[in-house]
C-alpha cells in the first residue's frame, strides 16, 4: 500500500483552539483513494520542532509526506523555515512564487499593494522546492522530493488545503495509487456488548485477513448497549470488494443477532 | 514549562472517520491549567507502529505521555501489547484490574456475565504498570514510569477518557504545573489584510516576548478581509496576565484602527 504521513503544524491545533479537521478531512480522501495516512504528527508552530518532526517521517519512507499549516506571512508562520533547517539548505526567493502573490493581490482587487517583507516571506522557498499555486489564498504552497519521498507542504487554511490537494495532490498519488475500490458499511448495533462481538469479529477477520472490521462502542443507554460496527473492504476488484463486504455484513449480523442483538441501522459511507 | 505529548491510536484517526476530538480536549484542559501538548502522534492499531511512536514520545522526555484508544476487548485493541513490546517486558493478568472489569458487568446490571478471554484481554496489562478505574465504561486504564516521564494509557470512548483525565491525570499534572493563570483573548477583526497584521504582532512580540499572540485567517468575503486574533498570556501573577493581555489588546486594536481596519467583536476564552 501506497503509504502516506502528514505532519499538521500550529499551536492552535495543541490548546483544544482548532479541531484537526484538515488531517479528518486528507485521511478521508485518501482513504477513498484506496490508500490511507499511517501516521499524523502534530507540533507546534516551532522550527526545531518542524524540523525534528520532519525528520523522522523522512526516516519511516513514506510514498508522500503531507506537511500542513504555517506558510503565511506572521511570525509565527514558520514551516518553511523548518523544512529548510531539516533539507539542511538554503532558503531563497523563488521568482515563481512572487509572481503567484502578485496575482492573488491582483485578483483580489489589491493590485497597488506594496510587496513589504511579511508578503515576500511567502516566497522565500527551501532551495530545490517548487511553488504550486493557491488560488484560494495568498501563501503558494510547494513541493520538493527528499529520499524516496515526495513532499507537499500545503497551508492549513482549509478552502486553501483543500483545492491545492485535489489539484495537485490527488493526481500524483492516484497515479501511484492504481485503481482501486473501496466498499465502506457501518451498521448500528443494539443490544450487545463489545466484549461479546469481539470474537465474531476475530472469526470475521479470519475469513477475510485484508479487511477492516472494527467496532465503536457508543455507551450504554438504558441499559442497551450501543455499538457502531465498520466494515471496509479495499480490492482492485470492484465486484469482489462489494461480494466480501457483502458476505462479512451476513455474516456478522447472523451472529449478532443469533446472540441477542439487533441491526437497528446500516449506513453506506462515501466511496 | 511541564512538557505533555500524546499519542492516540486507531484508524479510525487515519481514514476519516473519526475526529480527534481527543487530542482537542486535553489539549484544551492542559492549555487552561498553565502547560500544553508539546507533540500529538497519531498511528494505526499495530503493534510495531504503537511500539515505534511511544518510543519516539519517551526519547523526547517529556513529564508526561497521554496514551489515547485501543484499550477494549476487540482484536484491533492493541495498545497495550505495543507498550509492553516497547518496555521490553512482560504482560500479566493484574488481578486489580479483573476486580475492575467484575465491578463494571455487576454496575451495568450483568453481575454473572463470563469473564470470556475476550473480557480477561482488558487486564492484561504490562509488567509494572497500574490500572486505573474506569468509572464510565469497561476497560481500565494504566499508569507507570518510564525515565523521567509518568505514562497514562486510557481508553478511546470520550466519556470515559475524560472523566479519567480529570480525577487521574489533572492532579498529577496539576501538582507537577504549580499554580498559574491563563488569560486569553479572541478579537474578530475585519478589513486588514493578514499581511498587514504581521509586522503588528511581531511588534507585540518584541514587547512581550512571553506572550502568544497569533492570526487565523477566516478568508475574503465581498471584498472584506476577515481575521480572528487570538492573544494568551500565562503567568504565576493573576493580576499582571490580565494587564499584560489588556495593554497587547489595547495596543493592537489600534494599530488596526489606524491601518484601517475594525475590531468587530471580543470573545474570552475559557481559563
Amino acid at each position: 500500500m501506497v503509504a502516506v504521513e502528514m505532519l499538521t503544524v500550529g499551536k492552535e491545533l495543541l490548546i483544544g483552539r482548532t479541531l484537526n479537521t484538515n488531517a479528518h478531512w486528507v485521511g478521508g480522501r485518501l482513504a477513498s483513494m484506496g490508500t490511507m495516512l499511517r501516521r499524523v504528527t502534530t507540533v507546534d508552530d516551532n522550527v526545531e520542532e518542524i524540523a525534528s518532526a520532519l525528520k523522522g517521517c523522512i526516516g519511516r519512507s513514506p510514498d508522500f509526506v503531507m506537511v500542513v499549516g504555517g506558510l503565511g506571512p506572521t511570525p509565527d508562520d514558520m514551516t518553511l523555515k523548518g523544512v529548510a533547517k531539516f533539507l539542511g539548505g538554503e532558503m531563497k526567493l523563488d521568482e515563481r512564487a512572487i509572481g503567484m502573490i502578485k496575482e492573488h493581490y491582483l485578483k483580489i482587487g489589491r493590485a497597488g499593494v506594496e510587496i513589504t517583507k511579511e508578503r515576500m516571506k511567502m516566497a522565500i522557498l527551501p532551495s530545490g522546492a517548487e511553488p504550486i499555486v493557491n488560488d484560494v489564498g495568498t501563501a503558494p504552497g510547494v513541493r520538493f522530493v527528499v529520499g524516496k519521498s515526495v513532499v507537499y507542504s500545503l497551508p492549513g487554511v482549509p478552502a486553501e488545503m483543500k483545492k491545492m490537494f485535489r489539484e495537485s495532490v490527488e493526481p500524483e498519488v492516484r497515479a501511484k495509487v492504481g485503481t482501486l475500490h473501496t466498499r465502506h458499511v457501518s451498521l448500528k448495533l443494539e443490544g450487545i456488548l463489545e466484549s461479546a462481538l469481539a470474537p465474531m469479529i476475530a472469526g470475521g477477520l479470519k475469513k477475510y485477513p485484508e479487511a477492516y472490521i472494527k467496532s465503536h462502542p457508543k455507551g450504554i443507554r438504558k441499559g442497551i448497549s450501543k455499538i457502531e460496527l465498520d466494515i471496509v473492504i479495499v480490492d482492485v476488484d470492484g465486484t469482489r470488494a462489494e461480494r466480501t463486504a457483502r458476505d462479512i455484513e451476513s455474516d456478522l449480523s447472523d451472529k449478532v443477532k443469533a446472540a441477542g442483538g439487533a441491526v437497528v441501522a446500516r449506513v453506506e459511507r462515501g466511496k
